[in-house]
């Protein structure tokens, strides 16, 4: 590992489209500026951020495989796939780094489909409702648990 | 946007296959032969069409995403993945054009799993049953849709 | 069969109150109108419609029964007895002629309750979401069933 | 509307048949007495009663329908149509004056089947368990809503 | 009552199209037929037969409430509203007299709407899968109960 | 008992703060509003009220073994506990006089949370709907039943 | 096969025990009454029975296998072994002889797990609630279907 | 409100029993470290703690309601009246301030009835799995949150 | 502790009605009688007990957090409080000590409701059906389980 | 019946190899370890024992029928028929005697499947989680019983 | 152990008719072509086989018992006790050798009845859909895994 | 075809990282190792074989399209695709070839969201358990219906 650890965050898919879709749901920040948040709390924190996103479950899977052994931990909104993907679900045993899942709505409030995360069964622990704030308390959380030398 | 307001034709995992698939179920033509009666009445109807298939659920999110604001409206068959991906129903609330939804077979007389369609849950209105002819039906009533100004 | 082969059209229960009912679901269209849209369709198309409303789920049955070798098909819009009525869904078996299921409202975005359809069971295709203009598609998509020659 | 308000009691099928069918549940007054109880009542409050009874959900249909821009509310009594009856909610919808739901059994302490009221989702309010009496406070309930000018 | 005793038999919606109706489930008797041989094994048995027919649940609920106190029994194939009607199961329980349930063919071999009988839960007993002989063998049933004096 | 009997009538939960919460749903009357109106209606009926409220479970418990003996019935309006408390199921059971079921909302229009009702299972009645006036329905029930020696 | 065609009528657990269990439920007839009235009646209708009981589900299935090629036709009260036993459904499979179900009550009346008979899916016809004389029945029913030389 | 905005921080049952409860679980720090780890982090972000503990769902509804109009929000961890308590649910729409639901695990892999909070369903957002550490970041969600000047 | 174990023994809401409440069920003894038939057998056992009852779930959650470190076992009816309490599930996790769930009734043979006991799952085992000996026996099994130095 | 009154003991499936099986479930004692022990309790009580064991459901319904008349009381542990059989339980209604059901484990805290057992829904009371200690409790409840006169 | 390690290889009811028994399904070899085939292929590797089939549940539970430190390995098809028998279950957990379970047909592609197999849920592993073939494969699978010396 | 018939064996998600992936679960074989044990196998069958990896559905839809003509047979192991892929069994029936499913670990042991396979639904048999040899045993059985020239 480097000198910074890196923290590997995950979006998934629709969400290079926030700031245009369902504001009132969503908020509106764009990615760019989520990315931008995650990058400034890093810096204070002493780390590193990988921050990607893309609309294929393939992608999704493949970035949590080349995790294993490469980065610290994960942040991961899994989005639409959050609810269906048992492969992101197998992905997360893969890398054994700890995950934590991040929506940017409270999703315990919005339609049952959207309840019934797979990703949860293998995060160390769940925060939703905060909007972008979501993904700098997910960052500081993962500092805490990684000096704490916690593992998911 | 051009002279000829385009409609989007999405076709889902699968419909490449049409004319050799089950054709007791799908019938005899090919997605080819689709496309050309689509645009034959897109023609008639002073549309443009642009007709696509994957097999990829990531690829019909990623279309979706560009129609927004390029695009007047959009068909889709979402095949196989109609009742499993709510990647594609978010999807379409990014996309903000009125969406209808095809399916070539009555879904409704078929397997208890090809029943439950997110998309119907954001589509203006589903035509099942009717072959290759319900493309075209859907392309009247988008017609008529833009027409009438009405929106999803 | 006579020179004009005729299509039934039936329509269930609080349909004879359209305009009035629900216009923001409904569409302010009466009963009336969508007759006058199919009439003109069925004149185009070469066909007669006799178009029938009744509040009684045993009158949508017992008119069924008498198209059984009488009409060469029909459009039926069972309103709320869609996802009640068995007997109606056996009338349908009784009649041997293609049945074509038609909703004013996309029912799929509707309450719980006004989904699973007994008649999609029985029926050759289903539209749905297009207010009116859906029984002229309905008619469309029958001439077409019925010039090749396909049966229910 | 007249001077005196007029209230739509109806009745749904079997009761007709009150003091007859089993008094241990439904008591040993008549339809009769229950619509001479009614009209005493409403006499007291400045009302006039409309009192109907019949077996047909149909006519339950009609008669909601007619109520609409007629009467000032309407008391119903659907018996055993009140839990499979889409058809009769959707009337109530249609007349658009406030509709108060009584039955006059407890239907809570009885078979399962006789649970889940579709006309509760579109009523105003519930009086159940009260026999007769229940029409008699429904009543008094309909002249307080009137009076506060309240609509369902 | 007579000096025969009658026994009320109801036939449901659809029956009427019985020898025309899907004939490999149903059968290719008329309900003429099965008229005919209800009154002459009711003719054996020393019995009247009132034996009726309705599309409509509202005439099978009327003829069992007047079955009251002028029937001996009543055999009764509710046919589509054997699952769906909580009218008939409360006309039964009105009527006062034992009720045999009949259906032409086994309704636990086919699609499962058509299992869980309301009826099922009132009547003496049930007869199923006999086609039209299940009706003399209903009055068989009904004669020896009436013999031996038992009430439903 | 004393020269008038007393009907006891219970207020759960957060109904001390009625007024101020969700007007739009619970209207703008105070619970001191509902018990003066309770206290004149039952003046009027030759009764004495004892009412109560209170957040915790234990005490509309305690309060109901309390009634047994010293009170002629109850009013219950057991808010947020209607669904979850067995224990007040068992407290109706054990004080053995009449207990009538209010809310003041429509509960059956509202989250399925909120429906299935222990209490109603054990109550004679339930009135719901019709906001403080409900309280005085139940009174003229109650003092209708205890006219008429009626026991739960 | 003999110059009178067989019919195994067999019995389940705890039918030996008939006329002392239950008498309520069952009746007071012992199973050697009711073999008697098979045997009466078989020998009117010019058939044999073959009348057997065990409490061991192997048994029946045993028998039902023996029966193949053996016996004309087959009743069977599977008792508590109707609602469980596959490997019954299974050996009527084998057997390839019509089956028919009898049970001594209205099993549709009584507690929800005496319900959904795997006998059902496979048997002919179903005959319940009439006691002893549903074998009767049976037999009746039985030598109507040779005669018509109908198979299962 | 007083110089410092007051945050409300409740404890439900068996929290007060931390660092002595199933450690593996629940970590081994105290309610009195949360309250000090509380503490300190209010008063970097210029805000007040009120912290608290009750076993009573009675004391934790009180609580609530007394928030009204005098915190500035609320973090509350309601453990095992989580999934149960509608009272805390109607509580928190009574407080009308924002409330931020904590767990000390992340619930979401832990039994079955620990999921399905109805605190979920009114909370601005859900904070799991991290410990005591969530507790800090619940404050500083509500600090930003206070800053946006957001409402729940 | 002292010379005798101490055997905490906790009654659930409604169990200090015992004796008036509905003695078809739970039979004629009252608290006090079962609380001197568990004294005389603990002394009989060298054994003391501390027996308490309680309507509040928070009362039997705290005496259940006092005995840890204090008390040798606990005998557990929970009363109403069993099928819904987790915070009483959690409070016995928290006292580790054995505990002994006791039920008066053979609750499983009561209304659905009344079975899916939390207690159940951290229970050492469960007796009930016996009436106030079910306490006795619980006894006899706490005193053979210390003797053996089993824990839970 | 003798000078001593017998108690029939019924073992199910398995329990032969009980002390090889499982024993961190089970326990080391084997079955003849609990018969002599249930002996010398009978013997202390006044009581006989007839124990046994089958891994045969039809040896348990038989022993269940032949204990009718014969025997004073019986306990069974039906092991694994306990939550599939039927007959068993139909055996119990036939043997009418009181039956107490015993588990050597806790049976509410293992695999769901487990669960449900059919033998409680006819068995005076349950004991579970004490392994062989738990015949013992069985044969005092049952002593208990016998005293009191009390039948099941 | 025998020099040569024997498999148990039990066949559940209505095997023993196989070659009879719905061909279409089941395949035209009977139950002593595949014994051959077994041992044929046994020889081969090394293994004896100790074939059996029995109709009755108690047969296969016996033989698993005697299983226990008598044979290498077990190979199960259970037929139709596949779905229903925990007792079967059980046995294999007492006998101690690796079970691999066989069915001729794929199940999963039959009636659900067919499906939730409780075998599964303790064996080793699962072949289905290959006829016969699938004991000899069930064979090659048990000789590698005595190798690899793994245990169950 | 080539000299030597080609099977296609497909992997899904995740299973290029076997050897590492959970070892207790999945063994510590990695891909490649499966691979040559599969080139070896076919090798000695006479067969070649094809062996893919990919962790896109599209991926594997499209190689199952593909095969469609140009393979004798197919060998899948979804993954986690097993569950939630429609569009591969979709692909299935396009491709019109026998497919066979493997799965490494007995999903029927694992969590419930492993269990119910799309795939086995038109697969022609099912093996799994048998870590890296269930590939072995898929081609022999595969060899072994080619030669018996069986199709699914």
């Amino acid at each position: 590992m480097t000198a910074f650890p890196t923290i590997l965050v995950l979006n998934g898919p629709n969400l290079n489209m926030l700031g245009q879709r369902e504001p009132e749901i969503y908020g509106s920040e764009t990615l760019a500026d989520i990315e931008a948040a995650c990058a400034a709390k890093a810096k204070e924190l002493g780390l590193a951020v990988d921050f990607r996103q893309s609309n294929a479950e393939s992608d999704l899977v493949t970035w949590l495989q080349e995790a294993r052994g490469t980065v610290a931990g994960a942040i991961v909104n899994a989005a639409a796939y959050t609810t269906t993907s048992i492969a992101i679900l197998d992905a997360v045993l893969v890398c054994e780094v700890p995950v934590i899942e991040v929506h940017l709505s409270n999703i315990y409030r919005r339609e049952a489909f959207r309840q019934g995360s797979y990703l949860s069964k293998v995060a160390v622990g769940v925060i939703c409702g905060f909007g972008a704030h979501g993904y700098v308390l997910a960052l500081e959380a993962m500092a805490r648990m990684l000096e704490a030398g916690s593992k998911a």
